[in-house]
């Protein structure tokens, strides 16, 4: 058996089985076929132009690749564990298609730049739709936003009602943290467009080959510095899977909330029939399980993101196959957070949001105590007497089971003179919001503003 | 299609496709089929017990799960997607069979804890086929150890030569390593022999069922002590995945050591052809593959284990459907662990030792320096003085390319006036080893001591 | 400077003062001085029992010891950088109080062997106290477990509310992962209480020495069995980091739903002013900080889980300077798990559950639903069927606002002619949890006999 | 007790000392003390601009800032714990030396948003620092190769010799590495250098202020876009170690290589005595303790990204008291990633190459197998058959103990006929370098453009 493999002459003995099923990596890695394909029609390409073949062969081997992928397209290909990985299926299929014209294919090449160029394409193809998601997101939280821009809601600290702020601001904050994801993806980016083809084995080839034109035609901004670099990096996957774990991050805390909104307690939403679950036993209930399995997955791409860093710790140069393992948690990665983002958008754009309840809250919540101390210093009380005077009518209003603007004007005033017949105006939950003028702030000029912002921005992709 | 679902009465629209795409877990859990029809076994042989069932009905229950068991082994069964789980799979088929009848496994069940009794019972029998392997490297270990117990190898400290030991000592320190995680399994399945079902949903059943009985039958140590619990524990699959991950990380240091002796610098080791590839483009290359890979791998059973501490952050009580995202973390480690454990087995039975090299290092390494040092002392120098002496005399020697033992007795009274003829025995490498007779240490009579308890216990199991 | 150092001999420059400072040790390991005098007394009464000193000598060790101890709690020892760690700093005033003799300490002992002594005696000692805080924190669980066994509440799956159960019951529930947590610690400790004295460097020592001894004086129950093993080993730190990761993780979720519950919407609990703060700000509120920064705090432990795990991967045999850095982490860890136990303790014993407010949300739940589905099958109707009409009833009643137990005889009669008087009885609440009788269940014989098992169980450490 | 804090009106209860001890930040926050001095200096200044303040009064808080400053500095200030953390502190101190005054820096800020922006202004300098020492190590990386840019090295794949490179190739290599690292942080540092004051709580302040001023006051180059994500967003921290881990995870692959290379059984490095540490008892060692620590403080800092990513899991908004938990781990990440650098920077400027030591391995490696199988293809011969009689040449060559290039023409021709008398200039390891001409590659020609290219990167920063 031994001598089967392209390596095996010094070698006795054939690769144990449990050897080929611990090493194969074409049960994962055929993912890449597409990439694999387009990488070495580009560089057949490359080699008919430098002259390494004639003009006949480049086409003939690029032809013969088609071929090859509407094999696989179609289903009628013929997968191979023997032969390792998706490098050696394609090659050795287009060997039997074209003949040996296809070995000349390894002309100033070996798998090791070969596969680089693969994933870097790979992950390249995959954060652009990683952007696209994001960005279809944002357009529905604005959308969401804009609609809910005057809905009032309890806004927390340490998950305790502090201010009233607005449904839309409130959504609006989730589409900054997500923009810096699309901007996260985009700097990642620019370290995976790099080209590694040419770099060979480790050291370079002895071929006078022309990268740049490689790279220019695969539209790749950059080509490798340093040949035992480009077979050895893997930061551009490490990169790209820690991009992946914030966004997933941002998503766990919007699931967060939607699952505690959606308890009766609070019943701030309704989620979609499409989204949810019943119970089989328990005939009233609603189930925020696309919530729930995408908060539980945060930590799948999280897990990844540590494993490529366990990985990478203390590797000497150059490519070791411990490197093979970057692919699975990538792939991986990729399926989740493409599909999350998917369905968080789904799912945003059909869930109905319960204003009354909202409101509830803050009236119940006595969030414009802040209001009032601030009322209180405007009118030249020191703070802090004023947030003990507040506090005190909190309390009274509390015990009475009534908000602070249900209390009548004498007895307001036994917490302190100050007060006066404007304090109502102050009190009053919209008027909070719209005193909210910072830029950035909840106020209504601010949502509209950064409602515009972000249109804009998204015009601009 | 909403009232395709058993729970669909009061949902208006049906589960959307990306769903039901991302919430399915049949394409994964299908892996505990066996576990869910034993279990459903046990539970309906107690129905009968109890007097839930008739004893017929009990029969045709049991024959009717081992039929659905003979599909799915012989390759005949339909699984579907649209049935989320192998749980709904495997009752919707038995139904088929045996009619509605089927229906009645429900009784005192609910799919929570279900689920808890399959996947429990799946990571008992897991890690009882991780023990067996660990039996079986371990004695592959120590057959190898005996076989080497004289050969003299440089025992490193920083990776650094320091004191000469014996290559089958340094073989049996992993035992101890493989030992304790063969001690720790035993400590975590204490904890997955637990008995879930009775919990029910979570609040337990109002039929009185037998936890005890089900237990008993399914060779489970313990039952549940409170259903809330019952259903939202899932220490037991994290503790399982820490354990693989403490193996991983002892086979990791084992592969950083052969990767490196398999270097022509060191030569200590020949990697069996039967584990390792050649390049195809260096003809004079062996690869240490199945190390690196295995090393590589080690990231993957710890990001899996990242993966799960997040995903129980923060969960409230009780089942969440988070949850559903602990199986393939566990599957994953699970077929990482075990086929690492046995290719390392192999590999080490079939791999050449290089005695020579090794001695070589020795030799070049003064690795009996500490012996000088040590035999000064004994004459009444003060060790710090000793040390130096030895420092000077080690200088001196490297300056010549000579080992110590090679400098003549003017050579080395240079230095102390206390050395005489009797340093030759003590410079003598493997009078050094012999000398170390210290409880564990790595003298014949420690490491014979040590290969015949690694026996009796592997003898014990 | 060169020649400062104990080893000085071949170096002819000394040591940066950069590197001075980023290999140091002290500044952390300190922290093991009394580990580092009671492991040196042990080791001074061996030698002298086995000859190597007499009695005089190995008192007049032990009394200086205590005279350094005795210094150093008196607070005036000084530290000094220069000296790198505690055992240098100890050894070094050791000989500066008693004279030369305190060099004899080293007869017979490395670095390596003493700091895994020390590591491991300081170890075993925080997780002794880990158990015990754990032991009071369920017995403060337990206590207000029985205060509360009749209290009703929504038990929740999917964060919906599911069935009534009762706080007792739901209390009780951590209860079982903290004796789990008491259990894992056990186990932990039988891998820590390991004797590796008399490894020395890595090879055992030429000097007859009586581990056993040692190891009998300081109460450990085993000694070291392979010496390359014995100053490798750190699987034991890295087994009590996890098991304090898993406590933490409890913690959390405790934290999250007392955070919840804290939340006005909720109300289920008033939280302790001692764990809570106020806003300077805000009058009204009422911020769960304790809980919010425990919760926080579990990050930490499992940070440092990870750091320990990435620190041993791939590392070669025997001791590596890597080692070092397992101190810090496992200091980290116990200092928050040991606080996070003791605060949780307190908070719980303080806290004011607010039942009125947790039996609203069961009657406004319908969360005797599932025992009207039940009614029905058990009257004949088939189980799917109870379902849809029960779903049917709560539809109804939630668009008239009211609960199932309101509907009068001739509402619910229009769902289901089965439907009769003997319903009432059924929808009750109280009934519905006292129906729930498995062993294990929420039911109140359950509840009291957990409670009655984990005094006996508490009462038994 | 209660009354002492700011918000403790409502509250009947002091805060218990437990709680203090385990909710105070100033043990580690005063860390920020310049930050919050100077962001506070920028805030009174625009007050002042917006007329909140007269000149006079924005004149007194700064100068009155700068005694605090100052007092710290000279270390007279006394830090206070039950002041919670640094802002605390400094108000406090602020306010007893101007009087009331200093209570008007409440105005419109909140400490959610100072907080925010202080920890943003201590990022943005640290990360400003690593990039400075990262310029730093990478000119020293320069230097070094542009010195060794014909020393010939052992080019490794899977850690086998595999073709020649030079040393200075192979040390440029880490030049992208840590290039690449230098301009993730300048992309970290776009998302760090952003301005949250005004933000206020969460919902931004009632008073026309103005962010823009504050933000070009500090150098910050961009104002928060949302309040609610101002206050709660810690991405950039995350960002930030992040960024570190994998600089950790370079430097830990150079730690690795120099570990081996110091081996005696490699001995291409001496390490400088100043990074060094002998042993007390093996008078021949030298030890690499600056890679080994170095190596690994990897697992610290990935610990702390880890830390970092479980802590923001799942949090609602906005600030919870969870986020007090980011500091720490970036404090730390920061000490271990600026350390380590400039202690690689240090090393790698003193270590001593071997150059021979290097030129050994590559000639007893058949490092010319590649040039041999290359020369034999590019006579017609296919190049798998190239391969094979290059195996087979290798194999007879290792039999003799000889390299390729000691063995006679005739001995060749005996493998193949197609071999000459020009197969000896083939051979020759330095041509096969020399070869190498692809851009990257590692001839001469691209070496020396690498260093050009670096050295104009770093002239233009």
């Amino acid at each position: 058996m031994a001598d089967k493999k392209m390596w095996g002459g010094r070698f006795s003995k054939g690769t144990a089985a449990s050897m080929e099923a611990f090493s194969e990596s074409v049960s994962f890695d055929r993912l890449l076929y597409a990439e694999d394909i387009r990488g070495s029609q580009a560089h057949a390409r490359m080699l008919a132009k430098q002259g390494f073949l004639t003009e006949d062969e480049g086409r003939t081997l690029c032809e013969g690749l088609d071929r090859v992928k509407a094999e696989i397209e179609s289903g009628e290909f013929v997968w191979k564990a023997a032969m390792e990985d998706v490098h050696m299926n394609v090659e050795s299929r287009l060997t039997e298609l074209i003949g040996p014209l296809g070995g000349k294919l390894h002309t100033a090449r070996s798998r090791n730049d070969q596969v680089a160029l693969d994933f870097r394409l790979h992950v390249a193809a995959r954060l652009a739709g990683w952007q696209e998601k994001l960005a279809a997101l944002i357009t529905v939280y604005v959308d969401r936003a804009e609609e809910h821009k005057d809905t009032m809601l309890p806004g927390c600290t340490h998950f305790q009602p502090a201010q009233p702020v607005t449904l839309g601001h409130h959504l609006l904050a989730y589409c900054q943290m997500f923009k810096r994801d699309h901007e996260r993806v985009a700097d990642a980016l620019k370290r995976v467009r790099v080209m590694p083809l040419g770099a060979a084995a480790l050291a370079g080839t002895t071929h006078p080959v022309n990268p740049a034109l490689v790279a220019e035609d695969l539209g790749l901004t950059e080509t490798f510095a340093n040949s035992m670099d480009a077979v050895s990096d893997r930061d551009f996957v490490v990169e790209a899977v820690f991009a992946g774990s914030l966004i997933m991050a941002h998503l766990s805390r919007m699931c967060e909330e939607l699952i505690i909104w959606a308890n009766p307690n609070f019943g701030y939403v309704k989620l979609p029939d499409q989204y949810s679950t019943g119970s089989s036993i328990m005939p009233q209930k609603k189930n925020p399980d696309a919530c729930e399995i995408m908060r539980g997955k945060t930590g799948r791409v999280v897990g990844s993101l540590m494993g490529l860093l366990v990985l990478i710790k203390g590797l000497p140069m150059t490519y070791n196959r411990d490197m093979q393992e970057d692919k699975e948690p990538f792939f991986d990665a990729d399926r989740t957070v493409s599909a999350s983002l998917g369905i968080m958008a789904d799912m945003l754009r059909l869930m109905e949001f319960v204003p009354e309840k909202m409101a509830q809250t803050v009236r119940r919540g006595f969030l414009n105590a802040t209001e009032l101390a601030d009322y209180l210093a405007a009118k030249g009380v020191p703070f802090r007497e004023a947030h003990h005077i507040t506090g005190a009518a909190v309390a009274y209003a509390e015990g009475k089971g009534v908000g602070l603007e249900d209390l009548d004007l004498a007895e307001l005033k036994r917490f302190s003179g100050e007060i006066g017949e404007d304090v109502y105006a102050v009190l009053d939950y919209h008027a909070a919001i719209e005193r909210r003028i910072t830029p950035g702030g909840t106020g209504p000029a601010s949502v509209a503003a950064q409602i515009g912002a972000l249109r804009a921005w998204l015009g601009s992709l």
